[in-house]
């Protein structure tokens, strides 16, 4: 199933199901985002933690509203780095060998959230605004030192997700020491917090109807030029690893959202940013087209 | 105001204020954590947001509650690392030039949050857990690039915080290049993620009442050996400073926490771990004694 939240012209907040994609048919299931839905669990994966039956559901034309991001505050958002070989390569590394490391995380916060055709403003603390498509993982079933084997059964389902970053700090008030490593760690991770730098959807689609999160072409274009064109089966660290080794950190809870790491391709290689009126698409075979405007801030 | 969030033995929530502190007597104002009194402003600073007239309010004894952390789960958990020259020459760095540096900000999830008398167990991925006494600041209105002139305006009060720490995680599943200083960046962050892993509280006391956040003796025993015992006047950025800093990466909103870095006297400095049965009582004068127990994960 393909689950959305969306919003009326009059601010209401519901959510529902993409029951027809080509006549842009939306049966809706209740009011706010899709947590509860997510948080449900199982039940609500077959629908049923709808409303009280089918037949009384009413449907909505998908162009009477506005798609918006499917969990508007997930409590975590935890982010995988340099997980395919290619975009470490791409960065001027050496391919990482899988049996002398682990899975490197980070955090967006809940202020990074956006949903597809929202604008990002490029703030003006940096002027290398880059992008990053990934496939977001949307926990379905708190969890806590979960095997590989069973993270999958977690996880309720995936979206298509745009890590944007900053790549370099250049304009907050303060004097670098940037020959100091740690100092070039602490630049890259908030360089990763911008307000509405972690765009998630159109759907949220169910783990079923995904089937192997593994093999999934991922893209993403700017302005239509292809930048980034690869595929999920070339992680470092499977969807399932990734769940394990986070779970094995911290309680993961349903809602939790957890991003995959990008393809090669980014800006960063060729020293292109993002610039004002750039529109970027991104998109996971499957999981729908993401759609975000880019602005300079003014 | 001291203000606090607690629970009664049946598992109803409710928040209020500490009306008689020698008495132990707690006023209070209504269910759930303390976040709608933050985000409510100023108005609730002053206790108009409480229930319709103080002659309605029902008193509380402080011993027939359990206190929890005040906010339950806040939005954010920003957290500033090297904040006090002596904890980085304990750590075998060299005192920065505040002209050439700027702050160093990282985060918590929300499953590190946890109230006073809380346990924390260590987890077993790490055999070198350890505090970290700080200043938390809790945010009062939301904001973006809030001048430092102008930030305390947008904090609604401070708490006693521990920012416990796992120095190293070597039972992780995974070997690790730890030559490479990027690892050891991650391992670091990852390190600060454990469940409970910020203890926050007794209580949240109003920034009326506390005044100037810069001048506060901070301290944590640890079986009532004193480790650590500084003064808040030595952080590098100061709280206003951090508040403005964070604010230009990101919005903050009401409710969301700023740890504010640890003085010296970790137990890293001479490689001593917490314990199984250790007791630490963190202390920040005027917001109450954090109280922690130490379990190892059985």
């Amino acid at each position: 199933m393909k689950l959305l939240t969306y919003t009326y012209p009059d601010g209401r907040v519901a959510h529902g199901e993409l029951v027809d994609e080509a006549a842009g048919t939306i049966e809706e299931w209740g009011d706010g985002d899709l947590l509860g839905t997510v948080t449900a669990g199982a039940a609500a994966r077959n629908g049923a933690a709808g409303s009280s039956g089918d037949q009384q559901r009413a449907t909505v034309a998908l162009d009477q509203v506005r798609v918006l991001a499917p969990l508007q505050r997930p409590g975590k958002i935890i982010c995988a780095a340099t997980n395919y070989q290619e975009h470490i390569v791409e960065g001027g590394g050496t391919p990482v060998d899988k049996q002398r490391t682990s899975p490197k995380l980070f955090n967006k916060f809940d202020t990074a959230i956006a949903g597809t055709g929202e604008t990002f403003v490029i703030p003006e603390i940096s002027a290398s605004a880059d992008w990053e498509v990934e496939l977001a993982v949307v926990i379905g079933a708190d969890c806590d030192h979960v095997p590989v084997e069973q993270a999958l059964d977690k996880v309720f389902g995936y979206a298509t997700a745009n890590d944007i970053s900053l790549r370099k700090l250049d304009n907050i008030g303060f004097e670098r020491d940037t020959e100091n490593p740690w100092v070039g760690f602490f630049d890259w991770l908030e360089g990763k917090w911008a307000n509405g730098s972690a765009p998630v959807g159109p759907y949220l689609v169910t783990a079923d109807e995904v089937g192997d999160p593994q093999n999934l072409p991922i893209s993403l274009t700017v302005n239509d030029k292809v930048w980034q064109s690869g595929n999920t089966k070339d992680m470092i660290f499977s969807c399932a690893e990734l769940v394990a080794f986070a779970s094995r950190l911290c309680t993961l809870h349903a809602g939790d959202i957890i991003l995959t790491g990008t393809p090669s391709g980014v800006g960063a290689t060729t020293s292109t940013w993002l610039a004002d009126g750039d529109v970027m698409v991104a998109e996971v075979a499957g999981l729908g087209k993401l759609v975000t405007e880019v602005q300079k801030a003014r």
